[in-house]
């Protein structure tokens, strides 16, 4: 059976880090590619950054590989994450040998909660004066997060939070969290989502997995980003039920987009955990070898002080993978 | 006229620095100094981490210094901060000679709206599954914080904020802090809290002044403290109309609590930004100069790598005031 996947570009360098990502799928598997639209051009030419066709093509594949969105980044990526019902963001911050890194002992993998929070978008105009946002939180997603998370770090996790602050919301959080892993024998150790901020700088070598609310995972995973060197190298997964959407860190990279000297690896290693969600577990962990081979020992691009192009560094990781 | 200064140890090294840091003030102007009583110790005696006579003289005093509390600090600080109706927490994350630092070129001063966002204290329990919390977002309180910023950074600041996401609140923040700077001509530059933890990694040097709504200064000073080597030398200053309080970002380092050996720097700068704040510049810049001067020199505490006591490097900070 031939899995579809979705492939949305979206814009900027989104167009070109896209179809460098499929050429290494097609290199290792046997998929079939759906194209679909969303982004600032789509929404120029038509009204809307996403179309409703590319929602409910996301929405029924297998999964979906995303680029980049522009000024719409948030009209589009949050609602595919809501059509693949994603209730995780698998976000991993690592250092890699060859690449200029703050923190060269970095290698955090952050399991964001990615439903609720500060992005349940109730928001209310109360007076001329006053605004107001309703954060949620609910134990039923909370719960879910942990059990995804024992699964991921049986050898245990940390769980960053404010619930010194938000005693109600946060601490929910917190106790449905450390109340699977409890139950489930996952070890689990708190920490306040400031303090971690500071010792993640300080020693980013102690934390492995962090589990932690949307904007807390949103912001702690950007900061994770720039002790390794910023966002071109990071992956992610959005996972629901049955179906998933990958996408670089990274946005549209304007300045250098059309230039055709992206760095692609952040969406490859996006297709790495695309394949291992799929259950190509070989296929991923081949890909990611490649990426992380072809850093150490190029050709790299521009942002990592190369001047090979896009395609260059794809073929090198493809020819790796024979 | 003697100022009246009140005084809160609180409880771990709270106990130790506030001491060193009057006997600064001692040394440069005559106060009239009234302690008394927050934190876990109070507590437990009396079951209350913060006094009714605490709070009414912080309300009543010129200007307080506060050290630290344990398991209660965010009973005893956030009631404090209503207590002077601080509308601002400056955070200044510098990095000095002499210090080592993960980001040696980080000087950013944080100006943190200091009475609402998540901090609002409304939440409720709606059901066994869901809470909610309501972040609220004024216009009256974020002009009031742009005034302010207009007056301490004339030649412009940057404003970190998520509107992206949070479209109404932290819109409404955004509009309001660039509409007053916009009226006042001073230059403001956006970016989002994600984007600038990156950011500040990369080169943290780009940034001068940061205006931020209360749970993004809180996380983002903190990743500051990281870049310039901890919360060891981190003082701030809730600013009031009439009022102020001045504490270490630092807590009570129950580690090393009780052994002399606590870095006093902190307190002692916010003890400088105090001198500052009741018009003792000279003297508050004075103080500055001696804290950075015994940090580049020594003698240091054992956080900072050498052997002193907190009351040798007390005594060196006096000694240079002279
Ligand atoms: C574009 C934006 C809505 C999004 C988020 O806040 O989740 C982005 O920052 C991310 O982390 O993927
Ligand atoms: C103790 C806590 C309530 C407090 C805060 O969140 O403001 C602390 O983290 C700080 O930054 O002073």
């Amino acid at each position: 059976m031939t899995e579809e996947i979705v492939v949305v570009e979206g814009d900027g360098i989104g167009k070109e880090v896209v179809p460098a990502a499929v050429s290494v799928l097609d290199a290792v598997g046997d998929f079939e590619f759906v194209r679909h639209d969303a982004g600032d051009a789509v929404k120029e030419e038509t009204g809307e950054a996403l179309p409703r066709e590319t929602y409910d093509a996301v929405a029924e594949a297998d999964a979906t590989l995303f680029g980049a969105a522009g000024e719409t980044a948030a009209d589009v990526i949050l609602p595919l994450r809501t059509a693949v019902e994603s209730f995780v963001n698998v976000r991993p911050a690592k250092a890699y040998p060859g690449v200029e890194a703050l923190r060269p002992d970095t290698d955090i993998v952050f399991l964001r909660e990615n439903t609720e929070g500060v992005y349940s978008g109730h928001e209310d105009r109360l007076s001329e004066d006053l605004s107001t946002l309703t954060r949620v939180v609910t134990t039923s997603a909370s719960e879910r997060l942990a059990e995804f998370a024992c699964d991921y770090a049986p050898e245990g996790f940390h769980v960053a939070h404010k619930a010194n602050v938000m005693r109600e919301t946060d601490g929910r959080f917190r106790d449905a969290v450390t109340g699977v892993a409890d139950e489930r024998g996952v070890d689990t150790e708190e920490v306040l989502m400031d303090a971690f901020a500071t010792h993640v700088c300080l020693d980013p070598g102690q934390f492995d997995v962090v589990v932690c609310p949307n904007l807390a995972g949103d912001v702690l995973s950007d900061l994770a980003a720039g002790l390794v060197g910023g966002l071109g190298l990071l992956p992610s997964a959005n996972i629901g039920s049955d179906n998933a959407l990958f996408e670089p860190v990274h946005g549209t990279a304007p300045d250098i987009a059309g230039e055709g000297v992206a760095n692609p690896s952040a969406t490859i290693l996006s297709a790495a955990m695309l394949l291992d969600h799929l259950g190509y577990d070989e296929e991923g962990t081949a890909v990611r070898e490649a990426v992380e081979s072809t850093l150490a020992d190029g050709p790299r691009t521009p942002d990592l002080g190369g001047d090979a192009s896009t395609e260059d560094v794809t073929e090198a990781i493809i020819g790796k993978l024979d």
